[in-house]
Formats: C-alpha cells, sequence, structure tokens
C-alpha cells in the first residue's frame, strides 16, 4: 500500500517522537520502555517495536527528527550579533521548561550510552553545520583570521552553557552574551586557527 | 570509644568510597545499591546504610572526599603554562581509564539529580578556588585587565573540555592548548570582566 508523505507513516512518527519525549522528560533515558511510549501514543506496540526495535534507536531517530525541524540561523551580517543570538538559542533550549529537561536527558544518555552519544554527535554536527557560515563570512569580510576554523568557534559558544549545565547552574542570558563575545575574542586572537599543513618536500 | 584519625572509621570510610567508585564505574548512578557497596568493601549493611543513608549522600560524600584529595595548582609564574596544565590536568581526568568513567556517571547523575548536582557544584568550586589565584597574579602582574573575574577564567579553560565529552568525542591535548589559548586571548579583550557596578546616586 503506497503511503503518502504526511500520511499515516509520519502521523505514527510524529505521535511515537512526541511520546517518547514525553516518557524521557518524565523518566529518563534509564526508565524509557518501548511498551509505555507505545501506550502513550496510542499506537500498537508491535508498531513501534517493528520500526524502532531499541530504545537507543528510538532516541536516535527523535535527535535526527529535531535536526530536521530545528530553526535556520540567523544572519544579521554581524558577527557578533549572529553569534549572540546563537548563544542566546543554545541558552533558551537549554531552560525551556521542556527542552530543558529533554536535553538533560539526553546529555546523561550520551554520557553512558554510545549509540545515544553517536546520535547526539551527529545532531549537534547538523547545528554547527547550521551555524558556521556565519563564521564564514565574518573571514571573508577579513573580520576573523583566514585560517579560522568555523565549525570550532560555534562550538566554543555552546561550550560555556552546556558547562554551566553541568554544574548545576542554569545558564543566563548574561553567561550567553559573554560566551559568544569570548569566543569572537579568542577566534580574533588566532585560538581556533586550523593546524597549519606540514608542507610536502 | 575514641576513634583516632586514619583510625577504623577513616578505613572503613576509604573502604567504602574505593567500592562506591567501582560501583558507579560499572554500573552507574542508577545502578547503584548501598547493600551492594557494603558488600563491595566488606563492611556490614547497617554501618553503610547508617552512616550515608541515601545513595546520593553516598556520592556526595565521595566528591568532597575527592574534593579533599586534589592535586594543588601548578604555579609557574607564567598565566599560559599555569592554564596549559590546568586545562591538561582535566583532559587527562576525563579520558583517564578509571577517572573517566567515573567523572561521566558523575555528571550523567547531576544532570538528573539536584542533590548530586549540588555535590558536583561544590567539588568544583573547590577545583576553581585552587586555581583561580593563577589568574589573580596574572591580574597583579598586570598580563590581564584589573576587572577580570578570576573564577571565569578557570571555568572558561575547563568547559571545552566538558563539551567535549558530551558530544562524544572525548578531548584531547590539543583540545587542552586551545581550551588555554582562548581563555588567555577572551580574558585578554576583557571578556570575563566583572559586571561594573551601578553608581549609587
Amino acid at each position: 500500500m503506497a503511503e503518502r508523505p504526511g500520511g499515516r507513516t509520519a502521523r505514527v512518527r510524529a505521535d511515537v517522537l512526541r511520546a517518547a519525549e514525553d516518557a524521557l522528560i518524565e523518566k529518563g533515558f534509564a526508565g524509557l520502555d518501548l511498551a509505555d511510549v507505545a501506550r502513550r501514543a496510542v499506537v500498537g506496540k508491535t508498531t513501534v517495536y517493528r520500526r524502532w526495535k531499541t530504545v537507543p534507536a528510538l532516541v536516535a531517530d527523535l535527535l535526527a527528527d529535531m535536526a530536521e525541524q530545528s530553526l535556520p540561523r540567523t544572519d544579521t551580517g554581524s558577527l557578533a550579533d549572529d553569534l549572540r543570538a546563537n548563544a542566546r538559542l543554545v541558552q533558551r533550549t537549554l531552560t525551556d521548561p521542556r527542552q530543558g529537561p529533554l536535553f538533560r536527558a539526553f546529555l546523561a544518555a550520551a554520557l553512558t550510552d554510545s549509540e545515544t552519544a553517536a546520535a547526539l554527535n551527529r545532531f549537534y554536527a547538523v547545528r554547527v553545520a547550521e551555524w558556521a557560515p556565519c563564521v564564514a563570512d565574518a573571514i571573508t569580510r577579513g573580520d576573523l583570521p583566514a585560517d579560522t576554523a568555523p565549525d570550532e568557534v560555534i562550538r566554543a559558544v555552546s561550550a560555556p552553557l552546556y558547562y554551566r549545565l553541568l554544574t548545576g547552574d542554569p545558564p543566563t542570558l548574561e553567561t550567553a552574551d559573554t560566551a559568544a563575545a569570548a569566543a569572537i575574542a579568542a577566534a580574533r586572537a588566532g585560538a581556533y586557527a586550523v593546524a597549519p599543513k606540514i608542507p610536502q618536500r
């Protein structure tokens, strides 16, 4: 039977992923259970087991869906404004009443489960690739050294916000703005330069 | 009955904390169980329950003990060398065959348990207070702006290393050296300045 995009299969996936989010927020990764997710989603248990097979595979699909749905970057033409917008988006996500506990569950799972770590890594790779062009544009404009690694600058913006979350101190708007300003200052000083290639003889 | 320091009570604590480490590495926070820890430590179950009461309290005591035992800072007289030594120490800890899994277990627990988050926060406060004087000394020498917040610089060195761990990519020696260099560049540019006090009318 042919399935149209947005048809029954897509609806089942959306319902199951939403239920997986709810269960993750409520019970964490260790408490996640495919039968419970099926019940919450009002979807047949067999469908969930056949399609997702394991809890880590379901969480990986949830992260893949979040990467697909995630917002496009800001493009103001100013590196400081772009990176501040990026930092504030990360800060809002990590302190959001729903997204915050969800990301804490992802991070806790990734620290102990390698399949989830790989899925989370892919999620961040998508987000970094979305935002890296604002650094590349700044390099083109001459605002940053030519050998700056754009990915490293984007990761440097996120790092202090996640570190604050880890040390039990939710990141504030000030943390976000400081993270953006620090990343730019370090990038200007050449701290994120791509390692120079060894010349071939 | 009087107890000498280093006597039976101290030995019991050392044995129980070592057993708690083993159990955390093997089973994670969710799998930690006071009876299992007592069995591993070859200590009476009643002693463990009476003295530590709960799993989060035992983990908090383990972190308190680690803070007490932790190494003094490096003092080379050069900010760049001190912060690189700090970054490399954090990198070695997070990738150590025993300390790495132990810290991943602490972090995963702290993300979902507020008592462990508070205990981990106290552990990092001790480590930050140990290393902050190398930044304060650099300020005194005129190497950094006078209004730099020493604690923020130390936290900025650790953040990228922990972020790498979270995103499933263990921090390397290069990550450590980049983190130290980036923190210094950002500090020199004034990114970690203490917020100016609003003048009183």
